[in-house]
């Protein structure tokens, strides 16, 4: 069958940002310049014009900006999102018969073996192309257009002799402003975007139990002793304090400390066990306090200049309200007992997990995205998801789509800690960010494949990496060492590698490094010892190992540097050390960090790096300045051979400030 | 809003083959095995199964086989395509929970930590799947799908320990065949395939002009003349015979000899400025015979195991019967004139092209097809289409698919020599050859980086390279040595490294290598001197230095080795010598091809390559066979460190045949 319109010659493939061909919204911030490239090609010789159409989703008219012809008729431009949400984008082209005629008009010229009537034929032709331009110009451009399709006219009638093009730039340039789109093209399908606001993109996220935040060992923490907690947090320079759930806890099968199978009396349990008679996953645990508490905190932070994140853990513990409310939302045995989680041989009685299965599985849905609604409601933009990668992955990506469509500025943080294809369909499904393997990722080589992974497309254009050195989960063997070098270098790897960082305190700045079970050997484990999970804590904060003004350091670095506020800008330098790993970042205004991290916490390392000067906005040779921000020393080096020695007692890290 | 079935936990990703994720069709002939890989996961540790969907585009019912789990939530399987035309395929994957179950109970028995109710309870859940399925199924299946769940349950009910999984393998696959695909994800699109006769992925082209196939020079050939053709050509194992178009030749502004601006008296002009006062594309030029002629023709062609390929040029010559009753269809210029083809400054007068921005572009469209239909109806099943990419894309793809629509076995071969995009977007419309940059690939690098490119995905599913040395508008400067050798290494390399090749003839089996302006130098040329293109010309093919008997030894190999047959299996050898180059073909069923060619046509070029036995299908150590099937010598090696020398003089190549 034919199409509707046959005279449409341009062809468009290979529209970018694009992820999984438009069937998920590449992600952005506000403000963000997006970079589309595309190929756009016709038969024949006709010169092609190309832009790109963009708009947000629900506006109706498009806005549209020039794409720049590259060799191999590929194409490039960009626009800028302005306002958070949904926005879509296309490639339009068509064949610029002006343009084509333009170019042609030169080579004629330049030969000048044209016979006698050739060229005023010619000049007619524009003419006739001019006028057209004129027609869908209005006022002086008009005018200008039907002025110049004159003088080709009265040239074409004069016979004389000419030898220049009697077509200037600016009038080539008017006449672009008014194409003939009537035989256009439009790539189809329109690609969607989604963007946030700029947090999504740049964040420091502090971890802490509020129950371990009373001043007086012993005592449970309240949300008003984290009240008392946010002005040393906000020092550190975190953006978001992020708390484990506060929900009332299970009391049936609850866990005992250090994970015991059976509680003691007083034991605390683990505030994952979500719901008990006081409420479920929207209450609080009465020992943390009220509502209205919360609601003191969540402004306490807002004048110091911090957000509070929650964590969602969609899962119940047996006293949970649903439980007797909707069995129907959990899997029923034979027996008529509810299924408890379990991955044979392990069984976590005190956890009950929801079945998306479930017949009445959308009021289900309405539920769990009535939970997000609640906390929205009371203040909260950023939320942190428990295990989103053990729910089904459609009810995501509808729940968060329904959570931004009334509130573009909420923050999802997927902890999900799975295979990759799992871990990048939670972002493609609307995860504004996502936890990474970067706990795991120890060596050079590991550090500089996978950030090179997730720092390129197509990853990075769905998947914000969310770098955690710890968790209440992971203690990872490096920082079982409880080595503050090895805590120093973890941390300035996580802050300078990635936009987004994020640590669990005060264990982390503490050097808490005791793990559940001595690692490594058979039994070794990544849980701590005496883990918060299970117990009240009580850290001494004021002892003299913390490494608090170093974070502090670290983060202070970050916000002043708006080339550490991004990760598609890393780049890796070459050092034939492989304990010496070296990356830049460079901001489109020209600011440049240049990280050195010494991997060994124990010996001093060195190296000559051989740095890549064009990453770093340098010439080849020439004198520059680079100027540690740790510690205020400078360098004056002169071309890309540069020897760095790195002492972990003084310094696991440089982070260079440069300067051409 | 919410889906309409929100219970369908899996994703699938990244079903290849695709081509512009479904936009075009990916290319295959009938009886080949599709092979299809995606990704499929879900959420959580549930096992996930998925089988691959595809029928005939018009069929109801969808076929399916199963796809087989790799690591990483990818997947692969195959299907086989019996029958041209288009099809249809797509993935449909699902949460498999009686898989999950038996492997669970593995890991219970395994463990012996569940309490006593444990695994009864397992047992019975077991039982639930296995009737369901039961229910799923007919026949012995069902019995015996109840009959295990019945057995399931007399098991929990007896109490007895037991240690081994109850369900066996036979079972396992049993219920397989009647999954639960209630909420089964099927993958959109569904992708398109297209399925051609064999010929389209392997044949071999002879060129000719049918006007100089004359036994007495200076008489103008006929299409009789070319039956006289026919046993020649066949017997040196080629497929197709191919000729120029065969249409009336215009006079106004006719070309003469070598190119000539002013043709002479008696000047036949070029064939490929279509069309004059005894008819246009449908019409057959007097001189070379009559419709009943060409119908003669195209019986002896098939007496002869051959078939005609016609050569389809959509320009007019101003003589052509359009460019009375159509004008329209050309570009008329403000003078009233139309616009003949050019490139400023140059011009051919003697040609107009058609404007596919005509208003009655439909009309136009319909009168194109009708040249197509008018010689499929005369037996015409191959058309070597001439500069398409002049041509509107769109246009193609609509033709094409009408003429295929009812002729699935019309092959279309493209003569596109331009830039990647539109040679590959040619492919993509429905082309099912194209020429290719072969010609000007003469280095081991070039010939390397170029064969890769086009043998591997995306590009070989939907571009198949039709490879050819010279035609009559290329005669490489390689060539203009006139070296046999040359002639015969460049030969080796189109009919080994590619399933489709031709030659220009008898030019080519001739060494013709005289250039229309001497090369290299400012006015160098590919042209032929005295071109055919332009007169008569008349062959001495006993010549001695005809390379025929060794085009028709390399025809005889082709065919009788089915690894040379096809493309995606080409992998090329390491040789230390930038003048040897080697590579192999592998057929699915164990058939080798290991082909050397010394690209030096003058000297002695020898090597030690390393061969990749793995591609060779042998074992890293061990004895093997080689045996030379140009020359018929064999040679024992043991290992992939093996030495060659090739003397132009006497060998240009080794066609190896490899015997484990």
């Amino acid at each position: 069958m034919k199409p509707s319109e046959g005279r449409r010659r341009v062809v468009i493939e290979a529209v970018t940002p694009s992820v999984n061909a438009g069937r998920y919204a590449a992600k952005r911030v506000v403000g963000d310049v997006v970079k589309v490239q595309c190929a756009a090609f016709a038969d024949g010789h006709d010169h092609v014009s190309a832009r790109v159409l963009y708009k947000p989703a629900k506006d109706k008219k498009w806005r549209s900006e020039p794409l720049r012809s590259l060799p191999n008729d590929l194409w490039e431009g960009e626009f800028t999102v302005d306002k958070m949400g949904s926005w879509v984008f296309t490639v339009e082209a068509w064949i610029d018969h002006f343009d084509t005629w333009v170019h042609d008009l030169d080579k004629r010229l330049g030969a000048q073996v044209d016979s006698p009537q050739d060229i005023p034929l010619a000049l007619r032709i524009g003419a006739n192309h001019l006028e057209a331009a004129a027609k869908r110009a209005k006022g002086k451009d008009a005018a200008k257009l039907k002025l110049t399709a004159e003088q080709l006219i009265a040239l074409a009638e004069s016979n004389l002799p000419f030898y220049e093009n009697p077509i200037k730039p600016d009038v080539l340039a008017l006449a672009a402003q008014y194409p003939d789109l009537a035989y256009a093209t439009t790539f189809e399908p329109q690609l969607p975007l989604w963007v946030d606001r700029e947090r999504a993109r740049f964040s420091a996220w502090y971890e802490l139990f509020p129950r371990s935040c009373s001043p007086i060992e012993g005592r449970h923490g309240t949300l008003k002793d984290v009240v008392e907690r946010l002005p040393e947090i906000a020092r550190m320079g975190f953006d978001i304090v992020y708390m484990p759930p506060i929900h009332p806890i299970g009391v049936q099968y609850r866990k005992g400390k250090n994970n015991s199978v059976t509680a003691e009396e007083g034991d605390v349990g683990s505030p994952w066990a979500v719901g008990g008679k006081e409420g479920g996953h929207t209450a609080i645990l009465p020992e943390l306090g009220t509502l209205d508490d919360f609601a003191d905190l969540v402004s306490a932070a807002q004048m110091n200049g911090l957000e509070v994140a929650l964590d969602i853990a969609f899962q119940c513990a047996p006293d949970h309200p649903w439980v007797k409310e909707h069995p129907d939302w959990f899997i029923i045995r034979p027996d008529g007992t509810i299924q408890y989680a379990e991955n044979p041989p392990k069984k976590y009685q005190d956890i009950y997990p929801l079945n998306f299965e479930s017949k009445d599985w959308k009021g289900l849905w309405d539920a769990l995205y009535g939970v997000f609604k609640f906390w929205v409601d009371r203040g909260v933009k950023v939320f942190r998801v428990d295990n989103p990668h053990t729910k089904a992955l459609p009810f995501w990506e509808w729940c968060i789509a329904e959570v931004l469509a009334k509130n573009p500025d909420v923050i999802f943080l997927a902890e999900a800690f799975t295979r990759p294809h799992v871990m990048y369909s939670l972002a493609k499904g609307g995860y504004t960010q996502g936890y990474t393997y970067f706990t795991w990722r120890n060596t050079k080589a590991d550090l500089e494949a996978y950030f090179t992974e997730i720092c390129n497309e197509p990853v990075r254009d769905f998947f914000r990496p969310n770098v955690w050195p710890n968790t209440p989960d992971i203690l990872h063997e490096q920082l079982q060492t409880g080595s503050p070098a090895m805590f120093k270098l973890r941390a300035t790897l996580a802050a300078t590698l990635s936009a987004n960082w994020g640590i669990y305190g005060p264990a982390y700045e503490l050097c808490e490094g005791r793990p559940a079970k001595p690692s490594p050997g058979k039994t070794s484990s990544e849980e701590y010892l005496d883990s918060e999970k299970y117990q009240l804590r009580s850290w001494d904060r004021s002892n003299p190992i913390s490494i608090a003004p170093y974070i502090r350091k670290l983060n202070e670095i970050r916000r002043a540097h708006e080339s550490l506020q991004r990760n598609e800008n890393l780049v890796f330098h070459t050092s034939p050390n492989e304990q010496i790993i070296a990356y830049s970042k460079r901001s489109a205004t020209g600011d440049v960090i240049l990280t050195i991290v010494n991997l060994d916490h124990q010996h001093e390392q060195s190296a000559w790096l051989d740095l890549n000067m064009e990453a770093l906005g340098l010439p080849w040779s020439g004198a520059f300045t680079v100027e540690d921000l740790l510690t205020g020393t400078q360098y004056d080096w002169n071309n890309q051979w540069n020897f760095v020695a790195l002492k972990p007692e003084t310094a696991v890290a440089h982070v260079f400030r440069i300067r051409g």
